[in-house]
């Protein structure tokens, strides 16, 4: 007998039908023997209904008062799920996050979990019973309600199955796993069956949109083996799990790419120290958040300095530099948003040598001009014209052998 | 500078707007320098939208579940009207029931408020915060969530008034106080500008709809005077409060009625010790609830009983009176739905005799037959055949003066 908790998110509670398939499936695995503890986000929209209608009010609602309302969408499928499974003759009982003494920070709308206690999870499940905790939400040391912002529920999910120290947490959604690139892009892509923490890490931050980067960082630091799935069939999906040794013969395990990011450029600024403070400082007040950063040195005294933006953070950044530049004595400021950010990652790569190079060589080879470079232990990403973004991924993904995976 | 609490119905709130409005009367109370705590219902339909969608799986949802759900109502109303009373610059802060700390025994759907100790109520009245509750929930000592049953919101504000020893509790509602009669039967019908809580405690239980009958119950024990008047206006309506000398010079206050229940008799029944017993104990195992009931003996040795329930409960009823009378030996059992129950209400017919005698003879004027009557201190309730329901109020409301008031 293990101990599973199994996280649904808002598509697969996005109706009663889709609710009762959720339930079956609980079922299926209590009758199997094992504990289960459920966790549901709200039904798919919900969520940016209730923002939306907080938002007739004023763009900026109190964060607090938000935390409330969103709260709702969750305080509303879990009992649906309890009730579901009543009706099919099985002992369940929902929980909201603060009765599940999900105990966060008070840092409304992206709340971190600081501790769990899941007393009454463990004595409803020694009574039998399947436990149905409303993702996304908890509540601060001063009892106010907390969200844990998007994709929280995973981030609840993990986190529970971590308090709990369950045997898996299986995350349900409505792709079959984790693909070693988008589908959509690279009719080649192949589903990994297992692949490590780390290499997840890279590639949720590189654009991949299966599972929220801090649940998977909570699974990495609680090693709790996280098995990604689909709702909508029995199949097997991909497990993440601690890196191990046979992962090394893989070198590269997936391609990603991200279409959201532009591109700033300060030309001839003066190589002076603490230029890059000054050019950054501003954005970063701004609560812009900047992911690359390259400087190149000139002959003259002079450099050339680049970041990325998100996209719908360009214009803004643009204003702040352009008035940098002329504080800075810059000569010019480009902007470029027509640019993609194309990645590989896998942890093969620390004891292989040859990678960046066969990358370079791969987009050169068709003319693929390489704008930015920016690397990591397991991953190497290209900025390149965003035309070539489908074209790179199926290069890449053919290049490094994951066609025939 | 007063203690206000402040309560609004779910049509009071029923969109942004309407929230607006209510907002805009609590700001107004606010500056003029009184404390006030304001409790809201759930946008008008949201309840009933959500009992539907429970009873989509199944009609009989796990209570304790349920109140989950119906529970996520006023957590959206609550935050909007703080979000509302924030952008017009005021400092407002919405509480759930449990952060109210509204403690109530466990009986899920139609709890009943134990204790309210409101000390995060009083601290943040102290820094001149405007407090929205979320009324009708409450939550038990095990920490699980409970509704307060139909009108809760009621309930909750006079709890809440009390449990703050509050000046005054304001009942917003969408009509502007509580009438002699039904406006819409009676033509003459007027707004009455006092009443105590005995007579509103009469009227509510005969059909009058406008409070909560438990709430008053409250209000009665804690003397709280309780003002229920429009959201719609500035006009006064009408204050409840203990009974007044003046009161009494008034022999009628109200005339009700309620064509909401079904009469059942069960005729030539053996006059035996017991008897009363053996007809309704079936029919209180099986929750229905008796209002009316009458015994009249014959010569015979045999006796007709009769008794009303709610006419949703009537073939209930019948079928097992119908059982019972087998058992028994009774005749037979007879059962009518077009009844209507015509009430007189009045702490003034306590110093006044004539009244029943009155009310009998206006009504056998006009060949209005009398079926069954009932009594209280301060009430006589006739029934009556439905169809003369409409007249027989009109008459009432003349022939006690109600029509000049």
């Amino acid at each position: 007998m293990s101990l599973i908790v199994q996280k649904f998110g808002g598509t697969s509670v996005a109706n009663l039908e889709r609710i009762s398939n959720v339930a079956k499936r609980v079922a299926k695995t209590f009758d199997e023997g094992h504990d289960v503890v459920v966790i549901v986000s709200a039904m798919s929209g919900v969520t940016d209904n209730l923002i939306k209608l907080a938002n007739q009010i004023t763009e900026l609602p109190d964060k607090r008062e938000l935390d409330v309302i969103l709260a709702t969408g969750e305080q509303v499928t879990a009992p649906l799920l309890a009730i579901t499974l009543q009706n099919m003759n099985y002992s369940a009982t929902s929980l909201l996050g603060f009765q599940a003494e999900i105990l966060t920070d008070g840092a409304y709308g992206n709340a971190r979990i600081v501790g769990i206690s899941a007393n009454k999870i463990k004595e409803l499940l020694e009574k039998r019973n399947i436990v149905v905790v409303a993702g996304f939400q908890g509540w601060d040391s001063s009892g106010n309600i907390t969200t844990l912002g998007r994709g929280g529920s995973d981030t609840s999910g993990v986190a529970i199955a971590a308090a709990l120290k369950a045997d898996v947490c299986e995350i349900y959604t409505d792709v079959d796993g984790i693909y070693t690139t988008d589908p959509n892009v690279c009719s080649k892509a192949k589903k990994i069956n297992r692949i490590s923490y780390e290499e997840i890490l890279e590639m949720a931050s590189l654009g991949a949109k299966v599972l929220q980067i801090r649940s998977v960082e909570i699974a990495k630091n609680f090693n709790v083996p996280v098995h990604v799935r689909t709702s909508f069939s029995e199949e097997e999906g991909t497990m993440v799990v601690n890196e191990e040794p046979e992962m090394e013969r893989v070198v590269v395990t997936g391609v990603t790419y991200n279409k959201n990011e532009a591109r700033i450029t300060l030309k001839n600024v003066p190589d002076q120290p603490g230029i890059a403070a000054k050019i950054l400082s501003p954005i970063s007040d701004a609560s812009i958040v900047v992911d690359m950063i390259i400087q190149n040195t000139k002959d003259s005294g002079e450099t050339d300095f680049t970041f990325t933006v998100p996209k719908a953070e360009f214009k803004r950044a643009m204003d702040i530099e352009n008035r940098v530049a002329k504080d800075i004595s810059a000569k010019e400021v480009a902007g470029d948003t027509n640019i993609s950010k194309i990645s590989i990652t896998g942890v093969g790569m620390r004891s292989h040598s040859g990678v960046a190079v066969k990358m370079f060589t791969t987009l050169a080879k068709e003319n693929i001009n390489i704008l930015m470079i920016s690397t990591s232990e397991i991953r190497i990403s290209c900025v390149i014209d965003e035309k070539y973004t489908e074209k790179a991924v199926q290069l890449l993904h053919t290049a490094f052998g994951l066609d025939k995976q």
